[in-house]
């Protein structure tokens, strides 16, 4: 499996590709995660305001910065698959736009949580699903996702501040509930809109795919992951 | 000349640095430009709200990350210098962000040009000074101004708009005057306040520096060249 994958990524259009489903549906993804990053850039860039120290401003403006140098990567690759990239975004834009609308933090530290616990959400969401995609595409989304290491500047400082005020602890475990319920909300209404994406997880004649059971899985795994998230956080889930 | 400056890049710290005056303008300096390239990326992230289409909104978030992606060399210089990078940035928040304040575009375009016409200002400020001081400072602050040609996005979008509809040029080159007229009391404020700087200007035993002469041809070249690039926008100055 992993020698086939790895073939198909020396030609310059996998296999998979002669499915034009499945190129619609890669190039849905793309955008979805192109936006997704550009969205993001921007709410970092907007959180970084809160920022208590210059320290701090410059440790969130490093992960916005981050988001974007991500987007030009998955743009091109649109473009090579011969979509318009601004086109291949323009679904996913309110839905984005709406989820940070919802989740407009009130503080620092909420803006924080909403970082850790947003990205790393949308992060596994995306990994599960490049399981089922062609290496090439698999490979970029990977890379596209790494975050570069700066969690861990997140979780010092929710954690710091756990300590300096107990308190807090409850009000900032409610907001990583609700973050959650707002993205799978979210998530919903995108599934259901693009038919692409669910037959992408659905399989196809040669590719491997999802029935509910599994579906159901992932769906466990990522609520586990949240759960371990907030965990590290110091907060409930 | 050059070949002094080539032979004291190649050692750890340059004999320039052991005036400690020297060092202290140089890290002021350094600080100055390292705040106002966060600041220049919060601003222009901002601004991407404004953008009229998803590829705006791109374009601009590429000027804010590049702006950005200057801004860890700068501080690695600093703390190499042996300053602390927060502190030396810290005396130059309040005036960049007194000037963001007081020119925060009302409209994409206004967002647009003071982009281009607060940057260019800024990197003409800069590559003047730096002309004064040691290869590798030099060098370092040179890099950190390059833009990577996102000039002619905004040129181009600005010249367009005025070709849809003529009326605009009148508000918007009051807009780059006002822009202009700003920066120059920011910059009147930082000069006053800041000994090293002034210092810097002013030369040193082994250092050319300017004397009142010099210092009225330096604004000279500062105005034309804002009028040169107020030109290529279309707009008077």
């Amino acid at each position: 499996m992993t020698e086939i994958g790895e073939s198909e990524a020396a030609t310059d259009v996998p296999v998979a590709f002669q499915d034009p489903g499945y190129r619609a549906a890669v190039v849905d993804l793309l955008g979805a995660i192109a936006y997704g990053e550009i969205s993001a850039f921007e709410r970092l860039a907007e959180d970084a305001k809160l920022a208590p120290t210059l320290a701090d401003k410059l440790a969130l403006g490093k992960m916005a910065s981050i988001q974007f140098n991500h987007v030009e990567p998955l743009i091109a690759r649109i473009a090579a698959l011969g979509s318009e990239p601004m086109v291949a975004m323009e679904p996913f834009v309110e839905p984005f736009d709406a989820f940070h609308t919802k989740t407009a933090p009130s503080s620092w530290l909420e803006g924080l949580i909403k970082a850790f616990v947003g990205d790393g959400l949308a992060a596994d969401f995306y990994r599960e699903v490049a399981a089922f995609l062609d290496a090439d595409t698999r490979d970029l989304i990977i890379t596209s996702l790494a975050d570069a290491g700066h969690a861990g500047f997140v979780v010092d400082r929710v954690r710091q501040a756990i300590v300096d005020d107990p308190r807090v602890g409850g009000a900032l475990a409610l907001w990583g509930r609700r973050l959650m319920g707002e993205a799978l909300s979210q998530a919903q209404r995108v599934a259901a809109e693009r038919d692409s994406l669910a037959a992408l997880l659905a399989g196809g004649v040669d590719r491997p795919g999802l029935d509910l059971v599994a579906l159901g899985r992932m769906f466990n795994r990522l609520t586990e992951n949240h759960t371990h998230r907030m965990a590290e956080l110091g907060l409930a889930s």
